[in-house]
């Protein structure tokens, strides 16, 4: 691609080192950005600078916070006696979401994966046994998500906890809500009938 | 989409507000950015604010700048008496990526459309008219979308030649090179019929 200014090269470039975003789509952000007002480009980027100057991690869940504690943590109305544990900010978010979970968090910040250089000393678990064993917590939600990653690192953190009086869940894995049975993957399906719930009429 | 920091929902926002950018890809961009370095972020914004307040258009053809005569204006290795019409910037760029143009350009900033309240008073047309009867142009090319706007744009821009001695010819259509015939719209194919060109052997 060749640009008649230099200025507009480098916010290309800016804009296309991000993931998912290439060269072409870069320009018409870029493009985008010459018909604003020179405020909207000023608002835009002071969004991100204070965003990446002021974020922390909670110093309880680390989950991203504005403050030391975030805001579930904050939140006295939730129950600090069940802490959900998630690989990331997003599935906070994503339960979050739903509404149906009133428990504090614990984010890993990933999982266990060799392949990637990613042991139990590089994510959030000792902080995680430290709080269960201080705070008396009483029961642990594992909500990472159903990969062999995943799987190994419920196992891991299990028998970390093993010493310690808490009840370890995982969340339910089945067959989706609205989903036709006939797509859904064949380990899910075979494993949903094997762990089939008794039927209540209520 | 239930946010624990404001300072990311407002990073979010930002950048959801971009053309293309819903809020789910604005989250991830953000999320990358909260693990780049402090000075990487700060480096990707203050692209975009010099970017926005040094940009200006080229006085003689209205392309983006950095100086008030834009690089190909600047550019004395170019023929001066020929000049290639385009909507916009984009067009430019797609231009000189080809290698195969040597001349200057008038950028119009976009085609004649009474449906969007494009007039001729909303573009460049004026100050081409007036460039090319100051500066002796010979030939100008009109490189416009084949749209209903774009000819009617080409249309009105002869028409306001008429009067000046100067040559007026437009890129050349047909079907594509490496274009399967059959693939070929049925009004280019028709066209590219009643306007054949004679076959010439080198």
């Amino acid at each position: 691609m060749q640009f008649s200014s230099k200025l507009i090269e480098e916010a290309v470039e800016a804009f296309s080192s991000l993931p998912g975003i290439g060269r072409k789509t870069a320009l018409r952000l870029v493009l985008h950005m010459v018909q604003q007002p020179g405020e909207t480009v000023d608002a835009f980027a002071s969004a991100l600078t204070k965003m990446r100057s002021g974020i922390q991690e909670c110093e309880q869940c680390h989950n991203l916070s504005d403050d030391k504690l975030c805001t579930v943590c904050k939140d006295d109305r939730r129950n600090p006696q069940l802490v959900c544990v998630v690989e990331n900010i997003r599935d906070v978010m994503a339960i979050e979401e739903t509404g149906q979970y009133r428990g504090r968090y614990h984010v890993l910040g990933g999982v266990i994966s060799p392949i990637e250089g990613i042991g139990p000393a590089e994510l959030n678990i000792d902080s995680l046994v430290g709080r269960i064993d201080e705070r008396g917590i009483k029961e642990v939600i594992m909500a990472i998500s159903p990969t062999i990653e995943g799987d190994t690192t419920i196992f891991y953190i299990t028998k970390q906890l093993a010493a310690l009086d808490v009840k370890v869940s995982t969340i339910a894995r089945g067959v989706s809500f609205g989903g036709e049975l006939e797509y859904a993957d064949g380990l899910t399906l075979g494993r949903s009938i094997v762990a089939r719930i008794p039927y209540k009429v209520d």
